[in-house]
């Protein structure tokens, strides 16, 4: 029987708090696999939001969104033994792409459950990476069960899409690089769901610059963060409800201590503000962004007066929409 | 009264074919002005279509579209006494807005004549560029009745979309770009409209390199240059309607020379098909592109077997779509 001091060295353990030394090493890890996307910039986004923006452009990562950094660092991060056995994660999507293809690299079976409402181009995009996709029911306890059936039937080990060391340290490093080509922003704003993305972008700005402000995304409708990073109290979101259908999931014990101790702050932004700003980055910038993404620029556009004049870099998520259910 | 040498002079004049110095020669005059495009791959659509795919990014101009360069190498050929008068032109989009940004950078007054149905992005375009529109019943009479009004009110220059010495060798630029960055192409494929764009490029191609095949993309609804190139006489289109909205114009007799000098090969292309690639290039490589810039894909889509293992260059024209009004 483990002793109480066991219990706790095991909590403090598994709740060890990246630093910008473990993104680096993720960073090492990864480069090969992953592409160093571009930072892109628009004249004209500039002039109508009176500030300098730099686009650090996930939606060219491979799967088409910046999942594909964290779950390449926890499949890389695997022993031989876990290997053998595969992996598993239940996703509503972008994380669910991003494990079938890191698995598939690296010759690990991946099994993913996925609702079945998930969007068909993300349905599709995990199928032709050759996992195995269980389909459940759109809620946690559907997912969760599922999941946990496969993990006692397989032994795969569980890649969480954001509650989960290796996968945060991943996804710090889309900052990185931003950083690593663009030193002198002021600011950085990511989009906040899970909290996976803002761990890991919180983490290493912070560890690079504490001067530079870091702020957090995330839809009205979807606001856990927001209300547990004001409250100082971990509250999940009740039936959220936006567009930025990759924003829905609510940050756990472990993305909500990151998230405490490295963003300044987070802002919430309408619907009707999301929905525009991604019709500007369309039609101005010519990319695809998912509506996810297009919140950071929502919060440009939603609080001028913070911005003015600032060298700002923005982490856009991605990429992958659902041409036949857009939202305008 | 002049003598029939000189009428039979001037003709000869007025159509002097375009060369790779004239649009080498654009290229350093414009340069400064115009944006070196992206020049983008995908490893998912080369696996899909057997081949290599080199796509020069004309999206990412300004104005969104190649036509700025054409415009602007028009605009920097006139002299001191014609800016005076200003420009103008007739337009279903694209030329529209960049001969009106053109203008604008070089302090020159600039006269539109659109269509009252042209696409609302492309009027809004137009019309922050800080240009005088007048807008006329969408057929070529009424279009020519406007500009030709204008011309003889204000003394304004013709920069005519297509039918015009200078703009081709601004759109040959294009091209001359794409093959400065991937010079072992072995087929280069450009969409014809009026015929300026694929002018340009297929001078540029063959004068550089003869063994490039050059290919021209049509769509099936809208085949004049089809028709005109396997006929041998000059057909204009009657009533085309395709989704490609840049392509609805009909070859001029210069575009026409030119074309019969310089191009291989025109395939024409479905319908069906030009959105099934215009999805697919949005879907898998995350950028805008409109209708008209998918018929050089939808052109490998339909032909796979005289495309296969192939290095091609295809230029994509443009990326100004209405997302209100998508064809999907």
């Amino acid at each position: 029987m483990a002793s109480p001091y066991f219990i706790i060295f095991e909590k403090t353990f598994s709740m060890r708090l990246p630093e910008l030394s473990d993104i680096q090493a993720a960073h090492s890890r990864i480069r090969p696999f992953v592409h160093n996307t571009p930072v892109m910039k628009s004249q004209q986004l500039n002039e109508l939001f009176n500030c300098e923006l730099f686009f650090k452009c996930e939606n060219f990562q491979k799967v088409g969104a910046f999942k594909f950094r964290g779950a390449t660092n926890a499949v890389l991060s695997m022993s031989a033994e876990e290997r053998l056995l595969g992996v598993v994660t239940h996703s509503s999507g972008n994380h669910a792409a991003a494990l079938a293809l890191a698995a598939a690299m690296n010759g690990i079976k991946a099994n993913i459950v996925m609702p079945e409402n998930a969007p068909v181009v993300k349905k599709n995009a995990v199928a032709g990476y050759g996992a195995e996709i269980t389909f459940c029911k759109p809620t946690l306890q559907a997912r969760e069960e599922a999941t946990l059936m496969i993990m006692e039937k397989t032994g795969a080990t569980l890649i969480h899409p954001y509650d989960n060391f290796n996968v945060i340290c991943g996804q710090g490093t889309a900052a990185l690089e931003l950083l690593q080509e663009k030193g002198d922003l002021e600011i950085v704003i990511a989009p906040i769901g899970g909290g996976g993305l803002m761990s890991g972008t919180s983490t290493c700005v912070k560890g690079i610059n504490k001067n530079i402000q870091v702020i957090g995304a995330e839809p009205e409708k979807a606001n856990d963060a927001f209300i547990s990073f004001t409250t100082g109290i971990l509250t999940p979101s009740i039936n959220p409800a936006t567009c930025a259908d990759g924003l829905l999931t609510s940050l756990s014990e472990l993305t909500y201590s990151v998230i405490r101790k490295n963003v300044d702050k987070i802002l919430t932004v309408k619907e009707d503000s999301i929905i525009e700003c991604m019709l500007l980055v369309w039609e101005r910038m010519k990319i695809i962004i998912e509506p996810s993404s297009a919140t950071v620029l929502a919060v440009v556009k939603e609080n001028p007066g913070l911005f003015k004049s600032k060298k700002i870099g923005l982490i856009i998520s991605g990429g992958n929409v659902d041409f036949r259910k857009l939202p305008f």
